[in-house]
């Protein structure tokens, strides 16, 4: 959840270990590994994700939530590469005396999640101990044509992302929220979006999911590309109803919805203005019709669109504002709050 | 650890999943999944298996051998199944407050183990949580020539062990005996047998790891391959000499050494009698000397060698043993005790 520390961290424990002459990303650089293998010519995408802080936080109880959920992270990794899902292993560490409905429902969500990412179970694990984790490692290939990456954006190519937005904060302040607060149920059931990433292979300069919220994706995605982004469209057309409906329950700024560091699992990507027609085009015949949220500068740093303008949004700091309140939300709520202040402050007319 | 209680649980999770028309091996048929890429020639091994209730019981404290054992249980997986290893994947489930020489030696130990196996470090993902998991997923693959699985042997086959037996269990009994008694030191640092299980590919009709330990072992390939093992060697030339030493300093007899619950990761295998020579000779070409142990034969049943003769062991009990007394090692030792006073009326003289 902690990306920048968390970033910090695999660099290096990463930083230990050599790459292999097989591996075509760097560290980062993709959201699966990308591997040629010996005598080969599809590729391998393949990635490893556990749910675990989100069970430990109390963000996931629902046992068929926590098995779609195991599935779902690493489907989403396969989609923002742009590879067809072939199978997924999973460890499933459970309690001792873990009940039967528990185990019913965990097996059906992943059951489920599997069936609608395509995704066969090749094999798996079983353990037990006193803290419940759930972790996969789902592979794809790549059979022709380019992969995906987080690398390739230019000044001028347009952002979108594959849906509406914000629904990872949503759920995560229903469900973390003190029970003083009323509870507004969010159905919160992301879908790996596998098809359009297959789809924007042939289109997209870069890619990356927002498995840890838009903000964060987006911060990441300006590092590794030094680069920045414009968000010029009004934030109501990019927020997922729910996280409208949330944001004003809480009486938050609607843009906190973006914040992250729990996401909702769309794609952010970026298209050459070249290629933009006909891609939107092909989305379109395909029954998908992505959401345009703003282009890339070569001016470094986030710009998003408020009421009274374009503000430049910390996006480091946001990236890192639940770690460094040390996980509690209502001091992450209250730190967004301060933010929004600033921001306010700052916000120029300016339209560019 | 509780290989049946844990095939049990395996099978009725899996039963969930239909299996992947790409997958080669059936459920329990082999230590890695052999998976047929879409349009590609060579074969895939991939496994998946996590340290965590080493760690939670105390087997497992040196970090270093945590990040060393995180690797090795996925490597020999590769092992067994005879293919060339590619890569890994890793989880590090950290506490929050890990101390730096912790993730040092942590990552030493996937390093050395890394280097030792020819595994490249591909990718992983780290996450927080009060309870510490290294969970790993090995990728190798298989170019040519069919894969070794648990499956294939048949009656008149040799039984071999890759190297002596018995450390897994030496090393658990050193590690978890009450503190009053002595301890005795065990360098307990298994290395995958990649090498051997490339060369068993060959020759052999069936393979399997010992990471369950010994009898656990022969219990799954006899009931997959319905057939019965006669371990026709005296003890004291298939136990590794440190088992011998720590089950004379517990006043255990030798054989309790094989019986698990916790393994030394050797290989045990079949060779068809009419190219065992040709096996042997391969091997010793190779600077390895197998280590044949016994026989297949198609009465069902373990029948080990003892001073006075050929007894049937109840393989299948001695698996669960340590699950049914509730995971207590002192109590696990009072029971395989008492099995072995019942093996000593048994003994017959008959020789096979």
């Amino acid at each position: 959840m902690n990306a920048i520390i968390e970033n910090r961290l695999i660099e290096r424990l990463a930083g230990a270990f050599p790459r292999s002459p097989n591996q075509l990303n760097g560290l980062r650089e993709s959201d699966a590994e990308l591997i040629r293998l010996p005598g080969a010519d599809a590729l391998i995408a393949i990635t490893t994700d556990a749910v675990v802080e989100e069970i430990e936080a109390g963000l996931y109880e629902d046992p068929y939530l926590i098995g779609w959920m195991a599935v779902m992270v690493n489907a989403s990794d396969l989609a923002a590469v742009g590879a067809e899902p072939v199978g997924i292993l999973l460890i499933e560490t459970l309690k001792p005396d873990e009940d039967e409905f528990f185990l019913a429902k965990l097996q059906e969500g992943i059951r489920d999640a599997c069936t609608a990412c395509n995704l066969m179970v090749l094999g798996g694990d079983t353990n037990f101990s006193s803290q419940r984790q759930i972790a996969g490692t789902a592979l794809g290939t790549i059979r022709d044509g380019r992969p995906l990456t987080r690398l390739g954006c230019a000044p001028g190519d347009r952002l979108f992302a594959s849906s509406r937005l914000g629904l990872g904060s949503a759920f995560a302040l229903s469900q973390l929220r003190p029970k003083r607060h009323r509870r507004i149920k969010v159905d919160y059931r992301p879908l790996a979006r596998l098809s359009e990433g297959q789809l924007l292979r042939r289109f997209a300069s870069c890619c990356m999911d927002t498995s840890d919220g838009v903000i964060p994706t987006l911060d990441e995605l300006m590092q590794l590309n030094e680069v920045g982004f414009i968000m010029d469209r009004p934030l109501h057309n990019l927020l997922h109803p729910a996280a409208v409906r949330i944001a004003a329950s809480a009486s938050l700024p609607a843009w906190t919805m973006l914040a992250g560091p729990h996401g909702e699992f769309e794609l952010l990507f970026t298209i050459p203005e070249a290629c933009s027609a006909e891609f939107e085009e092909s989305a379109r015949s395909s029954g998908w019709t992505p959401l345009p949220i703003g282009f890339v500068t070569d001016e470094p740093g986030l710009r998003m669109e408020f009421d009274d303008g374009l503000s430049t949004v910390d996006s480091s700091r946001i990236r890192n504002l639940f770690t460094d309140g040390g996980g509690d939300p209502e001091s992450y709520i209250a730190e967004l709050i301060r933010l929004d202040a600033l921001l306010r402050v700052q916000a120029t007319s300016s339209t560019s």
